[in-house]
Protein backbone atom coordinates (compact mmCIF):
# COMPACT_ATOMS: atom_id res chain seq x y z
CA UNK A 1 0.00 0.00 0.00
CA UNK A 2 2.99 2.48 1.05
CA UNK A 3 4.62 1.76 -2.31
CA UNK A 4 1.56 2.07 -4.17
CA UNK A 5 0.91 5.73 -2.34
CA UNK A 6 4.58 6.45 -3.31
CA UNK A 7 4.37 5.53 -6.89
CA UNK A 8 1.24 7.66 -6.79
CA UNK A 9 2.94 10.59 -5.81
CA UNK A 10 5.95 10.51 -7.72
CA UNK A 11 3.12 10.56 -10.38
CA UNK A 12 1.70 13.79 -9.85
CA UNK A 13 4.92 15.37 -9.27
CA UNK A 14 6.59 14.31 -11.88
CA UNK A 15 2.69 15.54 -13.59
CA UNK A 16 3.06 18.67 -12.19
CA UNK A 17 6.85 18.97 -13.16
CA UNK A 18 6.15 18.60 -16.82
CA UNK A 19 2.83 20.70 -16.67
CA UNK A 20 5.31 23.66 -15.27
CA UNK A 21 8.45 22.80 -17.80
CA UNK A 22 5.61 22.85 -20.37
CA UNK A 23 4.13 26.24 -19.54
CA UNK A 24 7.44 27.46 -19.00
CA UNK A 25 8.84 26.71 -22.87
CA UNK A 26 5.21 28.43 -23.71
CA UNK A 27 6.00 31.54 -22.30
CA UNK A 28 9.78 31.29 -23.67
CA UNK A 29 7.89 30.73 -27.04
CA UNK A 30 5.38 33.92 -26.71
CA UNK A 31 8.56 36.43 -25.59
CA UNK A 32 10.40 34.57 -28.98
CA UNK A 33 7.54 35.67 -31.15
CA UNK A 34 7.45 39.31 -29.29
CA UNK A 35 11.10 39.79 -30.41
CA UNK A 36 10.35 38.17 -33.93
CA UNK A 37 7.20 40.97 -34.24
CA UNK A 38 9.46 43.84 -32.64
CA UNK A 39 11.92 43.71 -35.26
CA UNK A 40 9.72 42.66 -37.75
CA UNK A 41 7.77 46.14 -36.98
CA UNK A 42 4.78 44.40 -37.10
CA UNK A 43 1.87 45.76 -34.47
CA UNK A 44 -0.68 43.03 -35.69
CA UNK A 45 1.98 40.11 -34.42
CA UNK A 46 2.62 42.24 -31.29
CA UNK A 47 -1.41 42.42 -30.25
CA UNK A 48 -1.73 38.80 -31.08
CA UNK A 49 0.39 37.96 -28.64
CA UNK A 50 -1.55 40.01 -26.01
CA UNK A 51 -4.55 39.35 -24.29
CA UNK A 52 -8.34 40.43 -23.81
CA UNK A 53 -7.50 43.42 -21.50
CA UNK A 54 -3.43 44.34 -21.79
CA UNK A 55 -1.87 47.37 -20.62
CA UNK A 56 1.41 48.49 -22.33
CA UNK A 57 3.33 51.18 -20.71
CA UNK A 58 5.98 52.83 -23.91
CA UNK A 59 8.69 55.12 -22.33
CA UNK A 60 7.38 58.74 -22.13
CA UNK A 61 3.34 58.12 -22.39
CA UNK A 62 1.00 57.12 -19.81
CA UNK A 63 -0.23 53.39 -19.71
CA UNK A 64 -1.93 52.13 -22.47
CA UNK A 65 -4.60 50.26 -21.23
CA UNK A 66 -6.85 47.55 -23.68
CA UNK A 67 -6.08 46.34 -27.19
CA UNK A 68 -7.10 49.65 -29.24
CA UNK A 69 -4.62 51.49 -27.10
CA UNK A 70 -2.03 49.17 -26.97
CA UNK A 71 -2.39 48.62 -30.98
CA UNK A 72 -2.11 52.11 -31.49
CA UNK A 73 1.03 53.01 -28.84
CA UNK A 74 3.39 50.05 -31.35
CA UNK A 75 1.83 51.18 -34.38
CA UNK A 76 3.54 54.91 -33.33
CA UNK A 77 6.83 52.85 -32.13
CA UNK A 78 7.35 51.57 -35.16
CA UNK A 79 6.54 54.34 -37.29
CA UNK A 80 9.31 56.14 -35.12
CA UNK A 81 12.25 53.60 -34.79
CA UNK A 82 13.48 50.22 -36.72
CA UNK A 83 14.41 47.80 -33.72
CA UNK A 84 16.95 45.03 -34.51
CA UNK A 85 17.26 43.44 -30.68
CA UNK A 86 17.44 40.17 -29.12
CA UNK A 87 15.62 39.34 -25.55
CA UNK A 88 17.86 37.13 -22.50
CA UNK A 89 15.18 35.33 -20.01
CA UNK A 90 16.66 35.86 -16.66
CA UNK A 91 13.40 34.38 -14.48
CA UNK A 92 9.98 32.41 -15.58
CA UNK A 93 7.43 31.89 -12.87
CA UNK A 94 4.06 30.23 -13.59
CA UNK A 95 1.24 30.64 -11.04
CA UNK A 96 -1.65 28.99 -12.27
CA UNK A 97 -3.04 30.97 -15.20
CA UNK A 98 -0.50 33.50 -14.30
CA UNK A 99 3.11 33.93 -14.85
CA UNK A 100 6.05 36.30 -15.19
CA UNK A 101 9.14 36.61 -16.45
CA UNK A 102 12.05 39.24 -16.87
CA UNK A 103 14.12 40.08 -19.24
CA UNK A 104 16.85 42.41 -20.70
CA UNK A 105 16.88 43.05 -24.49
CA UNK A 106 20.09 44.28 -26.16
CA UNK A 107 20.97 45.56 -29.76
CA UNK A 108 20.54 48.53 -32.39
CA UNK A 109 17.54 50.82 -32.98
CA UNK A 110 17.43 52.41 -36.09
CA UNK A 111 15.93 56.34 -35.60
CA UNK A 112 13.41 56.51 -38.74
CA UNK A 113 13.57 60.22 -38.82
CA UNK A 114 16.86 61.10 -39.87
CA UNK A 115 17.87 57.31 -40.33
CA UNK A 116 20.24 57.14 -37.16
CA UNK A 117 21.47 53.88 -35.83
CA UNK A 118 22.07 53.84 -31.87
CA UNK A 119 22.51 51.27 -29.06
CA UNK A 120 19.53 49.74 -27.68
CA UNK A 121 18.88 47.72 -24.32
CA UNK A 122 15.82 47.85 -21.52
CA UNK A 123 15.26 45.71 -18.64
CA UNK A 124 11.71 44.45 -18.64
CA UNK A 125 9.05 42.65 -16.90
CA UNK A 126 5.64 40.76 -18.40
CA UNK A 127 3.02 39.44 -16.65
CA UNK A 128 1.03 36.86 -18.52
CA UNK A 129 -2.70 35.18 -18.45
CA UNK A 130 -3.79 31.81 -19.47
CA UNK A 131 -6.58 32.68 -21.84
CA UNK A 132 -8.64 29.82 -23.79
CA UNK A 133 -5.60 27.81 -23.16
CA UNK A 134 -2.84 29.96 -24.81
CA UNK A 135 -0.54 32.29 -22.86
CA UNK A 136 -0.82 36.14 -23.59
CA UNK A 137 0.52 39.02 -22.30
CA UNK A 138 -1.20 41.14 -19.63
CA UNK A 139 0.98 43.77 -18.79
CA UNK A 140 4.26 44.59 -20.09
CA UNK A 141 6.61 47.58 -18.64
CA UNK A 142 10.21 48.33 -20.41
CA UNK A 143 12.85 50.53 -19.11
CA UNK A 144 16.02 51.90 -21.27
CA UNK A 145 19.23 50.29 -19.16
CA UNK A 146 21.21 52.30 -21.80
CA UNK A 147 23.90 54.85 -19.82
CA UNK A 148 21.84 58.56 -20.04
CA UNK A 149 22.48 60.51 -23.15
CA UNK B 1 -26.89 18.20 4.52
CA UNK B 2 -27.08 20.16 1.59
CA UNK B 3 -27.25 23.22 4.02
CA UNK B 4 -24.85 22.62 6.07
CA UNK B 5 -22.85 21.89 2.83
CA UNK B 6 -23.53 24.99 1.17
CA UNK B 7 -22.97 27.06 5.34
CA UNK B 8 -19.58 25.50 5.26
CA UNK B 9 -18.78 26.62 1.43
CA UNK B 10 -19.83 30.21 2.16
CA UNK B 11 -17.42 29.84 5.08
CA UNK B 12 -15.01 28.97 3.14
CA UNK B 13 -15.17 31.70 0.54
CA UNK B 14 -16.01 34.57 2.80
CA UNK B 15 -12.88 32.90 5.03
CA UNK B 16 -10.70 33.25 1.28
CA UNK B 17 -12.05 36.69 0.59
CA UNK B 18 -11.65 38.40 3.44
CA UNK B 19 -7.56 36.74 3.23
CA UNK B 20 -7.48 38.33 -0.30
CA UNK B 21 -8.45 41.33 0.96
CA UNK B 22 -6.22 41.41 4.21
CA UNK B 23 -2.99 40.41 1.68
CA UNK B 24 -4.18 43.53 -1.06
CA UNK B 25 -4.03 46.03 2.30
CA UNK B 26 -0.51 44.70 3.13
CA UNK B 27 0.85 45.18 -0.34
CA UNK B 28 -0.64 48.40 -0.37
CA UNK B 29 0.92 49.15 2.84
CA UNK B 30 3.97 48.22 1.08
CA UNK B 31 3.63 50.50 -1.82
CA UNK B 32 2.91 53.15 0.80
CA UNK B 33 6.20 52.46 2.82
CA UNK B 34 7.95 52.71 -0.23
CA UNK B 35 6.69 55.89 -1.31
CA UNK B 36 7.21 57.48 2.40
CA UNK B 37 11.37 55.69 2.06
CA UNK B 38 11.66 57.36 -1.66
CA UNK B 39 10.37 60.61 -0.02
CA UNK B 40 12.93 60.43 2.77
CA UNK B 41 15.54 59.29 0.86
CA UNK B 42 15.94 57.03 2.97
CA UNK B 43 18.20 53.52 1.43
CA UNK B 44 18.14 51.88 4.84
CA UNK B 45 13.85 51.89 5.19
CA UNK B 46 13.76 51.34 1.15
CA UNK B 47 15.71 47.50 1.68
CA UNK B 48 13.48 46.75 4.53
CA UNK B 49 10.57 46.84 2.36
CA UNK B 50 12.63 44.29 -0.50
CA UNK B 51 12.98 40.48 -0.09
CA UNK B 52 16.32 38.08 0.37
CA UNK B 53 16.88 38.02 -3.14
CA UNK B 54 14.97 40.93 -4.51
CA UNK B 55 16.04 42.77 -8.61
CA UNK B 56 15.79 46.24 -8.50
CA UNK B 57 15.93 47.64 -12.19
CA UNK B 58 16.86 51.46 -12.24
CA UNK B 59 16.90 53.44 -15.62
CA UNK B 60 20.38 53.73 -17.66
CA UNK B 61 22.09 50.66 -15.83
CA UNK B 62 21.80 47.17 -15.63
CA UNK B 63 19.54 45.32 -13.40
CA UNK B 64 20.25 45.02 -9.90
CA UNK B 65 20.52 41.74 -8.00
CA UNK B 66 20.68 40.61 -4.70
CA UNK B 67 20.26 43.28 -1.65
CA UNK B 68 24.07 44.50 -2.06
CA UNK B 69 23.52 45.59 -5.48
CA UNK B 70 20.19 46.97 -4.96
CA UNK B 71 21.30 49.01 -1.63
CA UNK B 72 23.92 50.54 -4.26
CA UNK B 73 21.45 51.57 -6.43
CA UNK B 74 19.31 52.95 -4.68
CA UNK B 75 22.18 54.85 -2.51
CA UNK B 76 23.34 56.36 -6.27
CA UNK B 77 19.58 57.34 -6.55
CA UNK B 78 19.50 59.31 -3.34
CA UNK B 79 23.37 61.19 -3.96
CA UNK B 80 21.44 62.40 -7.13
CA UNK B 81 17.70 63.45 -6.61
CA UNK B 82 15.28 64.17 -3.86
CA UNK B 83 12.08 62.73 -5.09
CA UNK B 84 8.19 64.09 -4.01
CA UNK B 85 5.87 62.14 -5.41
CA UNK B 86 3.11 60.20 -4.69
CA UNK B 87 1.81 56.64 -6.05
CA UNK B 88 -1.30 55.35 -7.54
CA UNK B 89 -1.86 51.75 -7.61
CA UNK B 90 -4.02 50.57 -10.66
CA UNK B 91 -4.20 46.40 -9.40
CA UNK B 92 -2.89 43.96 -7.38
CA UNK B 93 -3.21 40.44 -7.69
CA UNK B 94 -2.50 37.90 -5.09
CA UNK B 95 -1.90 34.51 -6.12
CA UNK B 96 -1.23 32.55 -3.09
CA UNK B 97 2.42 33.50 -1.82
CA UNK B 98 3.22 35.80 -4.85
CA UNK B 99 1.54 38.91 -6.07
CA UNK B 100 1.94 41.75 -8.84
CA UNK B 101 1.31 45.66 -8.86
CA UNK B 102 0.66 48.10 -11.30
CA UNK B 103 1.12 51.64 -10.30
CA UNK B 104 2.30 55.15 -11.44
CA UNK B 105 4.08 57.73 -9.72
CA UNK B 106 3.76 61.51 -10.08
CA UNK B 107 5.18 64.32 -8.60
CA UNK B 108 8.83 66.72 -8.55
CA UNK B 109 12.41 65.43 -8.56
CA UNK B 110 15.12 67.73 -7.30
CA UNK B 111 18.58 67.26 -9.24
CA UNK B 112 20.95 67.93 -6.39
CA UNK B 113 23.73 68.96 -8.52
CA UNK B 114 22.19 71.69 -9.82
CA UNK B 115 19.37 72.39 -7.28
CA UNK B 116 16.90 72.51 -10.33
CA UNK B 117 13.39 71.07 -9.48
CA UNK B 118 11.65 68.88 -12.79
CA UNK B 119 8.32 66.95 -13.21
CA UNK B 120 8.60 63.42 -12.31
CA UNK B 121 6.14 60.73 -13.43
CA UNK B 122 7.01 56.91 -14.28
CA UNK B 123 4.35 53.58 -14.54
CA UNK B 124 5.90 51.11 -12.12
CA UNK B 125 5.60 46.75 -11.84
CA UNK B 126 6.32 45.38 -8.45
CA UNK B 127 6.54 41.09 -8.10
CA UNK B 128 6.38 40.62 -4.06
CA UNK B 129 6.68 37.31 -2.03
CA UNK B 130 5.73 36.75 1.26
CA UNK B 131 8.58 35.88 3.38
CA UNK B 132 8.00 34.59 6.89
CA UNK B 133 4.88 36.25 6.93
CA UNK B 134 5.53 39.60 5.48
CA UNK B 135 4.87 40.93 1.18
CA UNK B 136 8.55 41.99 0.02
CA UNK B 137 9.44 43.10 -2.77
CA UNK B 138 10.87 41.05 -5.45
CA UNK B 139 11.29 42.32 -8.35
CA UNK B 140 10.47 46.04 -9.40
CA UNK B 141 10.74 47.94 -12.44
CA UNK B 142 9.84 51.64 -13.44
CA UNK B 143 9.96 53.42 -16.31
CA UNK B 144 9.50 57.68 -16.80
CA UNK B 145 5.78 58.27 -18.72
CA UNK B 146 7.35 62.23 -19.05
CA UNK B 147 7.58 63.49 -22.40
CA UNK B 148 11.16 62.70 -24.03
CA UNK B 149 13.01 66.22 -23.17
Amino acid sequence: MKSIVIIFAIGVLTSLMVHADTNNAEIQGVISKYESALNASNADNVLKLYGNNPTFMPQHAPAQVGRTAVKQAYDNVFNTIKLDIKFSIHEVEVLGDTAWARTNSAGKTRILADNVVVNEGNNELFIFKKENGEWKIHQYLFSTNQPRQ
